[in-house]
C-alpha cells in the first residue's frame, strides 16, 4: 500500500493507459495495510483530472458511471447467454465496509445497473439461530451466484472475521483458523468460474459522524438507524485493525481485495463499477452459436 | 371481459380520473375470458389520448414509466423501511405469456426500477428432478419476496395448469384440482400480507411470429431460441384455451389476473409498471417512527 500512496500522488486523475482502476486500488498479495495512510476523500483514477475541479469531476465521474452502465448490462446478457450453453463463470461483488460507508447505496446504483434478472443480490445480517448451528460459510454458500450471474453480498463471510473479532463471538484459535478457510473457499470459487471482487468502502472517521448525523436529521432515514451503530463507532480502531487484517492475510490472487476511498459517493459508485466492468472485460463472455439450422428454423416460422 | 371489451372502445386513452388501469385491465371474478376478443396491440389507459398519435403516445408512454419509476422506487423503499419495523406487507408480481411475450423484458425495464436490495426476482424453468419430486407449490413457496420485498416471478405455479394441460404432464384430475389449490395458496399469501398481481402478457399469434423471426435475423439473439419453440407454437390454440381457464378460474379477490395487451413493449412496460404502483400505493407504506431518542444520539455522536 506504501507504493498506492506513492501512485496516488503522482498520477494524472484518471486511470489512463498505464495502470488500470484494478491496478490502483488492489492491495498486493501478503504486504501489509495501513488504512490511516489511505486518503478516503481520494478519487483515484477518477476521470476529468485534476484541472477539473471538484464540481467538474463530480460531474465527469457521474458520467463516465452512467456510460459504464450500458457497457456493464451489455456483458452480463453475454455472460448470461453463455451459461446457457454451459459456461460456469460468473461474477462475485463483496461488499465490505464500516455503518454508512456505501454498501447499500453501492447496491443500489451499480448493482442497480444490470439486469435484475440476472444479478442475485443478498444482504447479511447478523446470523440466525439456524445459520449458528452450522459452519460459518454455510449460509454463504447458499446463497452464491449461479453460473451467468453476477452475485453481490452486502456483508459477507468476511464478518466472521471483523465483528466476530472485535466482539469475540468465537474463541481465538477459531478466528485464526478462518482466515486460511476462506482463503481455500474463495480459490475453490475461482477454480469453479467465479469471479471475485472483494470491495473494502474505505470511509473516514469524521464522514461517518456526518452520515449518522444526516440519518438522526431525516425522519425518513430513522430506520436506517440503531443507538448500537454509536457503540460500534466507539470501537472504530479495533474494526480498522480488523479490515487491516482481513485485507492483508485475505488478497489473493485469486480473489483480490481492492480499498475504495468512500468519503465521495460519486467516486464510490464510479470505482466499484470500474472494478466490475475489469473484470467482466477479462472474461470477455460470449453469445453461444446456434446449435440448431438458422435458416430451416426461418422457412418453418415463415409459413406457421 | 365483455365489458372490458365495450369500455376499450370507449375511454378516452388515458386511465382518467374514472377508472384506474387496475380496473380497465384485470379479469373480473368468476367471469369468462374470451383472448381472442382482447387486442393485443390495443394501449388501453396509456397516456397520451388518442390525439396524440401513435409516436407521440409511445412517447408519452416511456415518459410516464420513468416518471413512476421513482415513485415506485420511493414506495419500495418505506415498504422495506416498514418490515424493519415489523410490517409483513410485500409485492408479488407474476408474469406469464407465451413464448416472446415479454417475460423477460417486463423483468428488466420495471423490475430495473427498483432497489435490487429489495428486489427478489426469479425464473421459474422445467422443474429439476429434484423440484418433481415435491408437489408443485414447493419451489414456489421457497421464492416468495419476504416481509418489504417486491418479488418478481418470471413464470410460476401457473406453468403447472398450461404447459401441464397442453403437454398432459399429470393426470387430468390431479390437473383440475390444482386450480384450487392455488386459489387456497394465494388467499393464504394475500392472508400474510402478500399483495400478487397477476400479469398474463397478451400477445399476437402474428407478433409471435415476427418476434422469433427477429430472433433469429440476430446472431446476439440466438441463444434465446430453440426449435422447440416453433413446436409450442403449434399449440397455440391450446394454449390460449389453457390460459382462459386459468385467467377464469384463478382470478380472485386476493389475487386478481390482469390481461396486458403486449405487443406493443412500450405499452406491456407501461401497464405492468403503473398496476405495480396502484397496488403499491394502495399499500401506502410508512417509514417506522424512531424508537430511540434522537436528541440524546445526536449529543453523543457531536462528541464522538
Amino acid at each position: 500500500m506504501a507504493e498506492r500512496k506513492k501512485d496516488k500522488d503522482t498520477h494524472t486523475g484518471s486511470a489512463g493507459p498505464d495502470r488500470s482502476v484494478g491496478e490502483l486500488l488492489r492491495v498486493p498479495v501478503g504486504e501489509a495495510v495501513h488504512l490511516a495512510r489511505i486518503d478516503a476523500r481520494s478519487t483515484p483514477g477518477a476521470p476529468g483530472g485534476k484541472g477539473a475541479g471538484k464540481a467538474g469531476r463530480k460531474a465527469a465521474g457521474l458520467a463516465d458511471t452512467a456510460a459504464m452502465g450500458e457497457r456493464l448490462a451489455s456483458l452480463q446478457e453475454r455472460l448470461y447467454a453463455a451459461a446457457t450453453a454451459g459456461d460456469r463463470r460468473r461474477v462475485l461483488l463483496v461488499l465490505q465496509g464500516m455503518d454508512t460507508s456505501g454498501k447499500g447505496g453501492t447496491v443500489k446504483h451499480v448493482a442497480g445497473l444490470f439486469n435484475p434478472a440476472g444479478c442475485r443480490t443478498r444482504a447479511f445480517k447478523a446470523p440466525t439461530a439456524r445459520e449458528l448451528d452450522h459452519p460459518f460459510l454455510w449460509r454463504i454458500k447458499k446463497a452464491l451466484p449461479r453460473p451467468g450471474e453476477i452475485g453481490v453480498f452486502d456483508r459477507s463471510h468476511y464478518e466472521d472475521v471483523l465483528i466476530a473479532r472485535v466482539h469475540e463471538l468465537a474463541p481465538r484459535n477459531r478466528l485464526r483458523r478462518r482466515y486460511a478457510q476462506i482463503n481455500r473457499f474463495e480459490q475453490a470459487l475461482a477454480d469453479d468460474g467465479v469471479s471475485i471482487v472483494k470491495v473494502f468502502l474505505h470511509l473516514s472517521y469524521e464522514e461517518q459522524r456526518e452520515r449518522l448525523l444526516a440519518r438522526l436529521d431525516d425522519p425518513a432515514k430513522h430506520w436506517k438507524f440503531s443507538p448500537g451503530d454509536i457503540e460500534e463507532r466507539a470501537l472504530w480502531p479495533a474494526y480498522q485493525e480488523a479490515y487491516e487484517l482481513a485485507l492483508e492475510r485475505c488478497s489473493s490472487a485469486a480473489a483480490p481485495w481492492y480499498v475504495v476511498p468512500a468519503d465521495r459517493k460519486w467516486y464510490r459508485n464510479w470505482a466499484v463499477a470500474a472494478l466490475l466492468l475489469e473484470h467482466l472485460e477479462a472474461l470477455a463472455p460470449r453469445y453461444p452459436e446456434a446449435d440448431f439450422d438458422v435458416e430451416e428454423c426461418r422457412s418453418r416460422l415463415l409459413t406457421s
